[in-house]
């Protein structure tokens, strides 16, 4: 066999050729071994890849293979011995986004209930989450929050949650994708995170490290989403999607709104409390109405994944079910026995208000009467990471009871001095940048607003 | 002042901005700063950044600015106390060129036979050469052949060796555009080698730095050239014009043919004795017949340096006086005194034959009748290097007497079994791979060849 050397790589993409499934794996495998004991390439090689794969593109193959190569760069899930369909969905980033945590014990409910012969849940969703960074939040802080929660299980330990609960939700292990962790470490400091390329690769080779039968991926769009515009979003669907059904994976994108919080609660406890007010809710009218978006986001993602698992004939029954699932409690109840499973502690769930122990609160109200009209849901979530929320950079501590409520959604009308927004931080003086920030971001208008849908489309592999 | 920051200026170039000439100063300054205390930038940071300009390109503005933050990012030659007019060539680099060698004594001689009031050589070539590398001669490697010849003068001698001599021909310092040296080490290896734009910034802040009045810039073009096709060696020859120009540096560019080697001898030691014999013969019957398209081409540059000199009303009148200033003798005056002044032997040019030391020759000669119809120049580059005149990475060692003897040019009428190339090396066997990569490159065919220009095109700044 011939080496082939990073250079000849850097040169082939910075010309515009598209390269051979044998490049390609070639240089994944020099970035993984460089951890070890070879340097066969340099930090500013890969950049200058890097930079040239976000002005070149990569051809469908190019990313697959890419995608292929990463995933497989250290080690994955085997989902084989299950004997079960294996489903996840992924979200491109927003705020106040709890679907994760109502999905998966929806699906698990429905894994339940249809055992494999061998006992196992029918549907099983290996959840692998990140955490929040930047504008938006991240599941595993919000799971953190619970006391005793165990987000780093092994693949082993993975699959025996699994067995006992139809989900789980966990954190990537170093082990897991490492080509990922060195990539997304250059990039960040390189200018070359925002390449639709190279942000399915990163996500897909994560995902796909599940062994997946189907996977759900909503990807924003709105003045919160990751990415700039429709287009864009557009773009990194289908990529994602097209990425998906090359490796044997079904794989649906959902077009979804971010342009305000979804949901009552943003921040870390105060989302887990939100979804276990849902989950317990057993008739719609005890739901509170500010959760109407979540709760309609959620169903229509796990029914899209029900559907897939073959629970449901067409992803709008896939959404009844799982609305059903909702409140019946059975949601409720995987949800107990997943948390349970992971070392959690339910009992503060009997009072999940009473958990809630920020020091410092403020409301802002209506300046004037009329209708909330629009925000930028991106200075939303800047402003919820301020109040200590969120995080600077990787690895710095989160909060885990600062958070905004929302009071009003978009298109709501509103009288002056009606309450709009309550602040949590745990020390007041984290209160005022954020109550400046959301302040100024929050508009009323004497009219109501054009509102936008929540889905705005489904990009799927055509029949 | 606000702050710069290096992720700022690789977003703006990556999505093709025009940088402003603050963001591009302070990259350099910070490209330099980072070999001292501070740490503004990774190289990964400088490998994006090469590779976004590699594919975006730079507009004249940016480049002038990069070119000129990168010529003072160290020390810079000034002439403006020796009150003369300065000038220099520079050659993207061919094999057997020696042009550097002859012009410097003749336009010495020129500048010494008109001195300025005070008494200092009405013309300086204050030329900072380079070194071998890749298929390319380099001139401080072949000046290096001659005994105690110092290259490295620090600034105060080479403005001193310009006042007795008129010419001085020495290495870049440490200290002599320092951003350059950091660049071109990271492009070297990232790929971004051959953008025009980074080449033009790397040659002209490096030339700008000698402080020139105008400056003569000789692109090859053809089978031995380094850009590779006529198209980019043009672009490259404007952008040099344009760069040169907007420093305030009158510049011309030719376009000039590489497709064989220049004169009789490529190597080191081989064609400083071309040279001597070149500048020793005072009829143009006495010059060696394969010495004639080196003598052509250097008086042609030297024309044109006469010409931007005020010595020549027309550079081809420049060309005239060049050849008589060799023919003269006043040339090789000028030579000894400059070799002398830089700490070299003169006594060795008495008999250049007899320093040629190869202790392994090897003649091929033409398996058969015809003419000299083409060769890849590059290879025969590639072959003089392998036969110890060049080297495969810098700071190794080269041979001073490895090289060829070229005994026919392109187009010359052959005989069968006469003697077409001759190889010299230290040893015997480093013979055997260069002569079956000539072999290979030189053909023979029964019709005449079509012929190139010496001059392809002069390239210069519209009037």
């Amino acid at each position: 066999m011939t080496t082939i050397h990073p250079i000849d790589i850097i040169l082939h993409k910075r010309d515009g050729l598209a390269l051979t499934d044998a490049e390609i794996h070639a240089l994944i495998r020099a970035i993984v071994d460089r951890t070890t004991e070879k340097q066969l390439i340099t930090d500013a090689q890969i950049a200058s890849f890097l930079m040239a794969v976000f002005q070149r593109g990569l051809n469908p193959q190019e990313l697959a293979t890419l995608t292929s190569a990463m995933r497989t760069s250290g080690d994955t899930f085997d989902a084989a011995p299950l004997h079960t369909f294996t489903i996840d969905k992924h979200s491109t980033g927003g705020v106040g986004d709890k679907t994760s945590l109502l999905i998966a014990p929806i699906l698990a409910a429905a894994g339940l209930a249809s055992p494999t012969p061998a006992g196992i849940p029918g549907i099983c969703v290996p959840m692998i989450s990140g955490r929040s960074l930047g504008h938006t939040g991240g599941t595993l802080d919000k799971l953190e929050t619970i006391p005793g929660f165990n987000t780093q299980l092994n693949l082993t330990q993975l699959a025996d949650v699994l067995k006992k609960c139809g989900a789980a939700l966990i954190g990537q292990t170093p082990r897991i994708v490492p080509a990922d962790r060195i990539l997304y470490g250059l990039r960040d400091h390189t200018g070359t995170v925002e390449s639709p390329f190279l942000i399915t690769a990163s996500i897909m080779s994560k995902k796909l490290a599940e062994d997946l039968n189907a996977l759900v991926l909503d990807v924003k769009v709105g003045s919160g989403a990751f990415m700039p515009t429709y287009e864009k979003s557009r773009l990194l669907a289908e990529l994602m999607v097209q990425t998906g059904e090359a490796s044997g994976t079904r794989t649906v994108a959902l077009l979804t709104s971010m342009d305000e919080p979804l949901g009552r609660f943003s921040g870390n406890w105060v989302e887990v409390w939100e979804c276990i007010d849902i989950m317990r809710a057993t008739h719609k009218e005890t739901r509170h109405p500010m959760s109407r978006d979540i709760i309609q986001l959620s169903n229509i993602l796990a029914g899209w994944m029900l559907h897939l698992a073959g629970r449901a004939d067409t992803p709008e029954a896939g959404a009844s079910l799982s609305d059903e699932i909702l409140l019946s409690g059975e949601a409720y109840k995987a949800w107990l026995r997943i948390v349970t499973a992971q070392g959690g502690d339910t009992a503060i769930f009997m009072d999940p208000a009473a958990h809630h122990k920020s020091t410092a609160t403020r409301t802002i109200t209506a300046p004037h009467s009329g209708y909330l009209a629009s925000m930028d849901c991106k200075q939303v979530g800047w402003a919820v990471q301020r109040l200590g929320a969120g995080r600077t950079k990787p690895g710095d501590p989160v909060s885990a009871h600062a958070g905004i409520e929302m009071h009003a959604k978009l298109g709501d009308r509103l009288e002056a001095n009606q309450p709009l927004i309550t602040l949590f931080a745990e020390d007041p003086s984290l209160l005022d940048e954020p109550e400046d920030m959301l302040r100024k971001t929050l508009q009323i208008s004497a009219t109501p607003p054009q509102l936008q849908p929540l889905i705005h489309e489904v990009v799927k592999k055509p029949n």
